[in-house]
């Protein structure tokens, strides 16, 4: 077992319960093991008594270890099996090819509106209500400071405010080389990298995307008509490298749309070494590389990696962000950064929507400038990774025991490797009418691969129906693994 | 001299007010003639003396006469040329073409956001205060009731009591017909054109549009890498069936973009006749009609024409909708209108922008279903109607007597034909110069004709500003004329 080190910023409870973690996770510590009581751990790793019952406390929360009266603390449930690969038998010699499975995709998002469903299928954080009351205070005093003007339209590329804001924020990642004009407020991340596909590709053109990837990219590549081929993943670093180069080597790419920050629905981002590596191979070859960022802010650390952009000399990087993800969704605000391409890009957002929502957009500067928004932010990591922690400990708990889970280190998604029988899509059909919307591997694939993998949001609210959802889910898989 | 008529609703002053503009556009009534007096008046057509007096007055704050102390009320200025055809010297054998112009556009935009201009460039009435007042209150109710809810995404095709509230509204013009679900909401009426026009062309394809235009669909063809070709209109009743007929027998169009109520920038409307027979037109050639009826609720008389999807049997015909040129531009809530494209449109609209912005969707539903849309629109109307006169009279008065201008029967945009040896394009730079946004003829053309045309706006609250600022242009077209 390791020492905690106090002088570290992080709270000793929070390195208590991390040790004990990688003791979980290695193995050191298996299913049924019993903790060391209290007296004993705070002795050997010399905190005090209540920093360590703080710390078993909080792991019975995420449901690592439960109590047991008169006893002490145990490992919980079944041991977890990390993915090995992201994606089985992936064939090396796959084609570039039209995207299938649009009506699957349509049937998980009228899903997701269904009433009273418990939402597990979509992937942004629901942690509204802290958000809500911040926003909705800017709000107010916007309108009371901009009566009329709030109405207005927007400038094409967006407030000027806003874009100062989020190069403010920028600043710590990317350094002094963001200037707000090199920002185009978007209609969301989604309108984002539209505006930033159509801007560098045609119809027919091949896009590389990660495999398994995020369902609205392939949608968006559909819809303007290009084709896409996977590169394979793997399950800690994202994109492999290697396999990017050879695909690179047999097909025309013309773009690369890749999230090295927390990809979706893997959860994992790419080391730095590896974005200077991607960096050099986009220069290399003349591709565009288009960053989805939209989780950027959302690592369980709060320490968000440099986007490839900065490592790239060709400025050929564009990044989306959004604050879709993070404070509100239902603002349909996002951004494109880049220097390169920024005035063909407030042409097509002219074209496509002429600008985005200005009260929107003042509420948000004034969100960020006040503070709140980096609080909130502080408030939501710690959140999401318990909930991650006690999803990944009720999965290990309820579904068959050759189950593989990816282990996220942000955002609020966990995505699932199932008994090679079951049928995910089966699984959703089930589920839905169960009142339980869950998000089918399909749909992250544009040939349609790991049809026995799901996506599940630990995003919300804790609450028993959560729980209950979970157990329901793994007792459908046992059924559907056994038949 | 025609009578007025007791038994109808409109005001007995708005009828002499007609009356006495009528006898002016006639030219019964000449510039320098002197009114009847207020008595004789009166018993010539039998109302009372201050219900003349408040006619005259009004047309006096309309600039249409002017009252002379001592002596009476005269008719004022020079006499109004309207447009004898939008276009002169319309090329019969047009063809399909590229969009051309657009860095004159980007500038147009430029100068819309340059800090104190006088925006006589742009479209949309800015008569915020009282929407403003009457939206925030809607907006603070919505926010107090749905709290977290009104920060999430919003279903793909729009919140279900926004698309019910319009739907309502379109019972008037378009029966029982319209079903919610036939209502997708967009990012403004510029994406609802954007989905519209990609659910049914690729690129290549021809596009038949009014000449002159809206530039911003425009822009969007050239965006999609379409080819645009104009149909000549006739300054009264808007684009020529027979011209139309001719163009469609000799090039491939495979979709009409056409405002048939109030088209941008002559702000004239079909008449129900010709709707029936271009209903025809499109059902016969099998063709897809776009309708683009953002400033249907602008007529002066308040009286919507239907669209011309009422009298099509085909299911081809889309109309596209938005509240940026009534209530609110910033919200960026539009819609698009079509039973038959349904399905396809939703499956853009998500992969483009998964879904417009909660909040204010939930904010326009309160807004139509208390009323205070209607009170709005109620009092914007004659605002608009009074500047309108009001910017003709000061065109009759300052530019050179050659000078045609169009003469709109709602909206806010008057459109000129000035002296043949005047370039819209340098008058505009020369304008921004000096502080004043004007929209030069060649934007509203795909191949840049009207260049001795110009679009103004009379939607802005009126001011001192705006009288100088016409005034100014005046001198400078006349300097430009005479050069």
């Amino acid at each position: 077992m390791l020492a905690v080190d106090k002088s570290s910023s992080d709270f000793l409870y929070r390195q208590v319960i991390d040790l004990i973690a990688a003791n979980i996770e290695t193995g050191t510590l298996r299913p049924g093991d019993r903790l060391p009581s209290l007296r004993r751990m705070s002795k050997r790793i010399g905190v005090s008594v209540p920093t360590v019952r703080q710390a078993y406390v909080e792991l019975e929360r995420q449901r690592r270890v439960e109590s047991r009266p008169q006893s002490g603390f145990y490992v919980r449930g079944a041991r977890l099996n990390e993915l090995v690969r992201a994606a089985p038998k992936f064939r090396r010699n796959a084609k570039p090819s039209p995207v299938r499975g649009r009506s699957l995709m349509d049937r998980v998002y009228d899903g997701l509106y269904q009433p009273d469903v418990v939402p597990l299928g979509i992937a942004n954080p629901c942690m509204a209500k802290p958000a809500a009351k911040a926003l909705h205070r800017a709000m107010k005093r916007v309108m009371a400071r901009a009566e009329e003007r709030s109405l207005a339209y927007a400038p094409t590329n967006g407030e000027p405010g806003l874009r100062r804001q989020i190069a403010y924020r920028l600043l710590d990642t990317l350094g002094s080389r963001v200037e707000p004009d090199d920002i185009c407020i978007t209609n969301g991340g989604q309108e984002a990298l539209l505006l930033a596909l159509r801007c560098v590709a045609q119809k027919g053109d091949v896009i590389a995307v990660e495999s398994p990837t995020y369902h609205g990219l392939l949608e968006l590549i559909d819809s303007l008509g290009m084709l896409a081929i996977e590169v394979e993943t793997c399950p800690q670093e994202g994109v492999m490298l290697d396999a990017l180069q050879k695909t690179l080597d047999t097909h025309p790419v013309r773009v690369c749309m890749f999230s090295t920050t927390l990809c979706n629905p893997l959860g994992v981002s790419m080391p730095e070494e590896k974005r200077r590596q991607l960096a050099e191979i986009i220069d290399a070859r003349d591709i565009v590389l288009i960053e989805d960022d939209v989780y950027g802010e959302l690592l369980f650390d709060g320490h968000r990696p440099k986007p490839v952009e900065v490592y790239s000399r060709s400025g050929r990087v564009m990044t989306c962000g959004s604050f879709s993800k993070t404070a509100a969704p239902g603002y349909r605000i996002g951004w494109l950064l880049t220097a390169h391409y920024q005035e063909q890009i407030r042409r097509l957002k002219r074209s496509y929507s002429c600008s985005s929502g200005l009260l929107q957009q003042l509420t948000l500067a004034e969100f960020l400038a006040s503070g709140d928004y980096e609080r909130y932010l502080k408030s939501l990591r710690p959140v999401l990774q318990t909930n991650a922690g006690r999803m990944r400990s009720l999965v290990a708990e309820h579904f068959p025991r050759e189950t593989r889970t990816s282990n996220p280190v942000g955002g609020s998604v966990l995505w699932l490797e199932l008994p090679a029988m079951v049928d995910s899509e089966q699984l959703f059909d089930q589920a839905i009418a169960a009142g339980i919307s869950i998000a089918p591997g399909p749909i992250f694939s544009p040939c349609q691969r790991y049809r026995n993998f799901a996506r599940l949001s630990f995003g919300h609210q804790w609450s028993d129906d959560i729980d209950n959802a979970v157990a329901w889910l793994g007792r459908k898989v046992h059924e559907l693994a056994g038949a």
